[in-house]
């Protein structure tokens, strides 16, 4: 049985990083991920602004009422200082060349001969943004291998880009196996139970930021598993099966992906979890979750996320991990296995602590769907309340 | 000027939560927002079923050599048991009625005759799943206006239903004035800026989970203004705009939504902020955001945010704030004004604490591409390194 560390750093080795690139129009790069690192062309703000709205003067000019030379808004190109005035001027606006301070319009006051009076004394540079002050020309402002943001968005634009460079979506077609498996919607035949993996898995992957493609359910049937393994390869990048990889023999999934690739089988020791498959088939990478629901969660969450994370091409591909304080006990835990408890960050009165959702051993999404994360326990790791654990907050999903 | 918690609490009041619903495929409501309480109508698993592959058989019945009398499989259902006989059944399958327990297959040996022989003696219900141990039937499993992610799909999945009730998306109608923007890829005319706020108000309205309708950039033109105002109340619930609600004379969006409708101009003591505008056009609210992008930004994230998650009808509308140890000083706060500072929060030796982006009076997104949450100070809370800072974890976006 392979530890946690090693069935996910097995994977993260073979995870080749997505390379192919795709300029996109700004707009569409949201939650993409940047190829190529972005420089500034140009200094922001172009020139040096106002950062108030009020009147633009030499210090060294300041006098009692002063006239008032022009008016310089936001989008126009100011004419330079007329000396001995002030120019009108709005944020944003450029500072006419000759001027060297602006006064806010609360500090001014216009007499009946639009002469204008100010109420203090500037100093040099006051209210004054200076060109490049934000971004400099030649700065990189975004690094390769990010998820792009709104935020990064906005700053593109900010320095004129229209485009941005990003890696081309990973392609992950998904299917479901198993006899017993009904649609939602479908009234169940004796013995069967509902196909609950497919709703949550297809939504799981596209949160994860893959282009997911449905292949649908196939039944415990060895020919038509191959056949929709090779449909599979020839359109993904990665396939993604749950079910089916287990020991027992009615589990097709495992001789299929050998007989058209290759297959690793390991008993993983995490629970909820254990058995996880990996193989490849032609090109694609295949990776088989086990069939129980909290099970196929949990692994997707633990060991595939970091691979697929990283097969897509960003540049942090582990998740991150908090220290939190245990508000709960588990006073038997597993002696060979890592546990993942679906736990609940919140607040009591000794600051953030966690809450454990009482029935840990069912087969039901119910715990996970209650949970935010997961509380991730060594082989052996007893829990007393107050105890410091890991947390894995479960990404947005 | 209102205090932070005063244009807050007051914009709350005015979000009249969405509650027309219409009913989706269950695959189309993931990230939208369930209108009524679901209820399971059936149990999970809707029958007795084993846990492992293995043997079924009545504990009283064990003997050396039983015979292995049928064969369950997954998806098929099972005869009674054969007194004195052992089932072979695999992981998920109903237990024969008159088993009581299933004895995995690591613990089985199968003889010549297919006799087989168990080394364990199995107590009743081991390796039994029992009917609704998951979820009863009328359980309620989940709540009303909770944003539905993938484990809540599968998990509506696994009692069968194939459509859920969701409240119908917000439309927000978005956009922007000002004669100096440029679109980013042109090039720039004398005074003019890249419209940065168009490319990261967009997203970031999109990622809340509303249905963005981009109405694009008009000049400062009283006229136009009230055209596309009257345009945006005639399809949209909310209408966002970036800029022109400053008290400059040149800025033509106040007079416009006053014309069109009633306006409510603030000044918010937050910084980076202060302008913000609400106010009502026909059926639609309006919110007008400061031009400066990075007090956009935090305005959107600390009043509207709120305000439109109540709006779209989300139950939890209020971010959640953390208490996390600055690793940064901050010596000359403002004393009128709450201040949000641009912080990440990483892992440092004494555990989590926050960083500090270095150029916070910045006007350029560089800062809020950087971070992931804001510092709220109070207004006068100067920060030493360790004190406990309220951290605001900005929301996917």
């Amino acid at each position: 049985m392979l530890s946690y560390q090693q069935a996910r750093d097995w994977l993260l080795e073979r995870a080749r990083p997505q390379s192919a690139q795709q300029p996109l129009p700004l707009l569409q790069t949201h939650g993409r991920i940047l190829a190529e690192p972005v420089w500034a062309g140009l200094d922001v703000p172009p020139h040096d602004n106002s950062s108030m709205d009020g009147y633009a003067l030499r210090c060294n000019d300041l006098a009692p009422g002063m006239p008032v030379s022009q008016r310089v808004a936001a989008g126009s190109m100011p004419q330079p200082l007329q000396p001995g005035s002030a120019a009108r001027i709005f944020t944003g606006a450029p500072i006419p060349p000759g001027a060297d301070a602006v006064i806010m319009q609360e500090q001014a006051q216009l007499d009946a001969d639009g002469k204008v009076a100010f109420s203090i004394v500037p100093r040099a540079g006051q209210n004054i943004r200076l060109r490049g002050e934000d971004i400099a020309k030649g700065q990189e402002i975004l690094p390769a291998g990010r998820c792009l943001c709104a935020a990064d968005l906005g700053l593109a634009a900010s320095i004129g880009l229209a485009n941005l460079p990003v890696l081309q979506l990973l392609r992950v077609a998904v299917f479901f196996t198993g006899d017993e498996l009904a649609e939602p919607g479908l009234p169940l035949a004796a013995g069967q139970i509902y196909n609950s993996n497919r709703y949550w898995l297809l939504p799981a992957l596209h949160s994860l930021g893959c282009e997911v493609i449905d292949l649908g359910t196939v039944g415990d049937d060895l020919e038509a598993t191959r056949q929709l393994l090779r449909d599979a390869a020839a359109v993904a990048d990665v396939i993604v099966t749950c079910g089916g990889v287990s020991v027992g023999e009615e589990d097709h999934v495992k001789a299929a992906v050998e007989a058209e690739g290759e297959l690793a089988l390991w008993q993983v020791a995490i629970k909820p979890g254990k058995p996880l498959a990996y193989g490849r088939i032609g090109g694609a990478d295949f990776i088989g979750l086990p069939g129980n629901p909290v099970s196929g969660f949990v692994t997707l969450q633990t060991l595939v996320r970091p691979f697929l994370r990283k097969r897509m091409g960003l540049s942090e591909a582990e998740a991150v991990i908090q220290q939190v304080a245990a508000a709960f006990a588990w006073l038997k835990p597993d002696m060979q296995r890592s546990e993942f408890l679906r736990v609940r960050k919140v607040m009591g009165r000794q600051g953030w602590q966690l809450e454990l959702y009482p029935q840990q051993s069912s087969g039901a999404l119910t715990s996970c769907a209650w949970a935010d994360g997961l509380a991730w326990l060594e082989p052996g790791q007893a829990v007393t309340p107050g105890d410091s654990l890991r947390y894995w907050a479960l990404g947005p999903a």
